[in-house]
């Protein structure tokens, strides 16, 4: 069983210029749960946020693991970019380090990268002698 | 004893037309290793990190700690911000989420924030009954 995929989503993005309710971050949270109902076996966890303080870059997700690296995209698009995103967490998903090769990222992971961070150290493991 | 505070400090980050060695990311490092060793309390273990994927935002750093929110910060001076990133550090490091009040942050931090993501389900303690 792998470790669990969470993916953070921020659901007070605005799309620019967008005024409408819900929020593009909230449409992008139906969306995203919507394909994933479609996935029982992804092993994804799907977490809503209020602010991932990517205001300018909306919509905005991020995507962490236990001893996995962290990634936070941008400039995705709620109506269109859930099947993607869901894709390239699969990817991710099944590293063991969250680093996926470059060729295979989906477009808009690699041009919507905002950053990404080391995973924290583990914790020892029990009883280890 | 506090949860020990991770500072990633990016090496590779260059200056915008800066094409001189060592890189403005390895400037940083320096400086903040120098004014850590000043604070030998600090609680603060420096991380290098080849690349946090915020090149346009060169210099950058995230803070990550055991159930406490991660930051990441872009646009710091490698020459100028070393003793405001630790102050900032040393207050997320007082709080129990990583969250300092707006208002109490350094203008570096309020700025220059690139993203932040929440801190992942700590596991369950031991014995709990």
């Amino acid at each position: 069983m792998p470790d669990p995929v969470t993916l953070y989503v921020c659901t007070t993005c605005r799309a620019e210029g967008d005024a409408s309710e819900p929020r593009a971050g909230a449409r992008l949270l139906s969306s995203l749960s919507e394909a994933l109902a479609e996935r029982p076996a992804a092993g994804i966890r799907i977490e809503p946020v209020e602010c991932l303080s990517v205001c300018k870059r909306a919509c905005t997700v991020a995507v962490a693991s236990p001893g996995r690296w962290t990634y936070v995209y941008g400039d995705l698009d709620p109506a269109t970019s859930a099947a993607t995103i869901l894709d390239g967490i699969g990817l991710y998903a099944d590293t063991p380090d969250g680093i996926v090769p470059w060729k295979a990222r989906p477009q808009a992971f690699k041009s919507g990268v905002v950053a990404r961070v080391p995973p924290l150290p583990q914790p020892m493991p029990e009883a280890a002698e």
